[in-house]
């Protein structure tokens, strides 16, 4: 696309009641918009991102046997009466609304209530189980603080899915299956090296539930890290009697803060005994079905890679998730640099490879340069006087202090590589 | 996909309050799930659905220029009292609800209000404009009465883009592009021949509003068509002045009943007015930005689908929008039954061709035949020991009333003809 068409731009600076780098740099980059504290809107590059993360969700939900779906978030009080989460004492992020007629409504924080109550018309006998089903869906929650930026809000996207199998046996399997989905997740969007499977509360519902924990020096969670097995604990639950029943030695854990990106909980029957979700056994025995649930927030996910990857000059987005691949600048108002610069977008376009094109007229090499940093397309691509004296285009990619001078052969060879 | 993997099934019957043929046909094939009245989760075949017809959507406002963003649904109050929408007396469809801190907030039935003021960071100069800006995004209307199915809700997904101009003349050229458009997604989604342009009221904004009507006997609007040049008149506007107006005649209208499945208006200076969205001509004056919105609701549009194709076996999807392009019947228990339906489903799996697969066991060809016709894929395709002893494969259109006997080689023929 043609920058001077994107009807975003940059800024210099944010308001400063901005505490956090993601929401510091999407603002600068126009990624996002501030409406309130704590909720955010997407704008073109931002929800090109978000898009490309749920797509990477999606499809490792879908290789797991997920069915989608999409609840909603107007939620009825008589299903959350009935597993004594309606009340304001018990959970204190409802927001809650009325219908003209003075009917009270909750909007959704999350959604076990609704989809067992929606499992009750399809799950009845053992040939129903197991089963699957997540949405992408707009939780909201009435935090009291919202300072995180994107990474933790009061209204957004997540990727929630539940589980239903016949014992606890079969939901293992599953448990186990979702957190390579969810390893994969995070390795495809480019932070799974500071990614660990984090020993966490289970509440009321299993002794330990799973989180995943991006290290990052903004993270609000401390864990405590076991590299040689490559897992870590929360310290919520980190004492020694927890260490040594997962086999650690309380020496060999580092210390960090982390951001969670991801969380799996076994559930058990709480919300199947609660709602009366059941199915028939072989044998013809009524049983309760056992849950799970696993959720991710792509938006938090994106401010955690905007904070464990962006440098000083701005953001470095990994290839999979960025809104294009390729920044390309066309440098001073020189015909031949002009001309060459529409070849090489028409090139790139024609090849199917997503170009951002710098085309604008009466900005300054200086500042073309500053917005391609702040943006953080993987590949600088420029055209000026300079790299056509030499092999014609300058590539550079983004995490890389040195580029290189190529011709557009050796351009389309490099890109097709997929480095 | 197998049909024994789908977790939703078909129902007989569904509760006596749903009155409209959309939500009772929708609710019986599985395809949506009501929360409460006038609020529905979609279910994998429904959601499915909606999918499609917002990537129609999205093609066609991409096609004209529009650029995507994601808003909020929780609304600042201090904008919409800067137009005067805040007021409950002025806007009786409004959800409200609180942050922690007593603030109140609104959840958004529409969003020119917040747009708006996003574009005051963006738009400042004649060079900014003309730009055009749209979402797919759930609103929130307190409607009384919510009793026509999926068709006028209280939480529903709807396209809406919004125009910048820098004036009327400008807007106008945009406008008429979007009627463009519209006419392109109700042909695509298999409403055209159905839906007219209807002059409807501008309200506050501008003399005419343009409404896409469909004609549907279940409709809750009533519309005057002139046949002859495809244009009709909203009864609240149809009087003598506005028939001589629009250079039409009284005695060549026909009264048709109608849903509104779609509008675009002419905004004028209302919103930047109100909210200070001005910009610097070439010459230097500054004037407010002059603005247009359009509508249209995926699930309304779906919804509308159904009321005025189905026939009194079930849903008849038109292929641009269905779920599967084919629904492959197993019939009976034979081996090689069996056997070649496995082949035909894995041969169009190959070939990319969408394929609902009716594995099932202990269900009779009877059954089978009824739910095929209930969730109506454009094109069944049976397998059984009668087609085997023909030329193994049976196909016909849902909408038709007679099959024919095919060969493999010609099944694929017939399904890639796209017919």
């Amino acid at each position: 696309m043609r920058q001077s068409k994107l009807f975003t731009k940059t800024k210099k600076e944010v308001p400063t009641d901005e505490m956090s780098k993601n929401a510091e740099l999407l603002l600068r980059g126009g990624f996002i918009h501030k409406e309130i504290a704590g909720v955010y809107s997407y704008l073109p590059l931002g929800l090109s991102v978000l898009n490309k993360i749920e797509n990477i969700i999606r499809e490792e939900m879908n290789a797991i046997g997920g069915q989608e779906i999409v609840m909603t978030a107007l939620q009825n009080p008589e299903l959350w009466k009935k597993t004594d989460r309606w009340d304001d004492q018990k959970v204190d992020i409802w927001f809650k609304t009325k219908l003209k007629n003075d009917t009270e409504l909750g909007l959704g924080f999350t959604h076990e209530e609704p989809l067992t109550n929606i499992m009750k018309n399809y799950i009845s006998s053992y040939r129903d189980l197991p089963c699957y089903v997540y949405q992408f869906q707009t939780k909201f929650r009435n935090e009291i603080r919202a300072k995180s930026g994107v990474m933790r809000t009061r209204e957004f996207m997540m990727k929630d899915l539940y589980s239903f199998s016949k014992d606890e046996k079969e939901h293992n399997e599953f448990y186990e299956k979702s957190k390579e989905a969810y390893k994969n997740i995070f390795k495809r969007v480019g932070i799974g090296h500071l990614t660990y499977i984090t020993f966490a509360s289970g509440g009321s519902f299993s002794k330990f539930s799973h989180e995943f924990q991006t290290v990052s020096a903004t993270g609000e969670d401390t864990i405590y890290i076991n590299e040689e097995n490559n897992v870590a604990v929360n310290k919520e639950v980190c004492d020694d009697e927890v260490i040594s029943s997962l086999g650690l030695e309380k020496n060999k854990l580092v210390e960090k803060k982390a951001v969670e990106v991801g969380n799996i909980f076994t559930l058990g029957t709480r919300f199947s005994d609660a709602l009366d979700l059941t199915y028939q056994t072989e044998k013809g025995d009524k049983k309760p079905v056992f849950m799970g649930s696993y959720g991710i927030g792509p938006a938090r996910l994106m401010g955690a890679v905007v904070e464990v990857l962006a440098d000083d000059k701005g953001i470095i987005w990994p290839e999979s998730i960025a809104p294009f691949k390729v920044h390309l600048l066309s440098l001073g108002e020189e015909e031949n640099v002009k001309k060459q610069a529409e070849y090489v977008y028409d090139t790139l376009m024609k090849k199917n490879i997503e170009v951002l094109f710098d085309d604008r007229k009466g900005i300054s090499p200086g500042e073309k340069f500053a917005e391609a940093d702040l943006l953080g397309m993987p590949y600088r691509v420029v055209i000026s006087a300079r790299s056509m004296k030499d092999n014609g285009i300058e590539i550079k990619k983004r995490n890389e202090e040195k580029g290189q001078s190529v011709s557009l052969e050796e351009l389309l060879k490099l890109l097709a590589s997929n480095h």
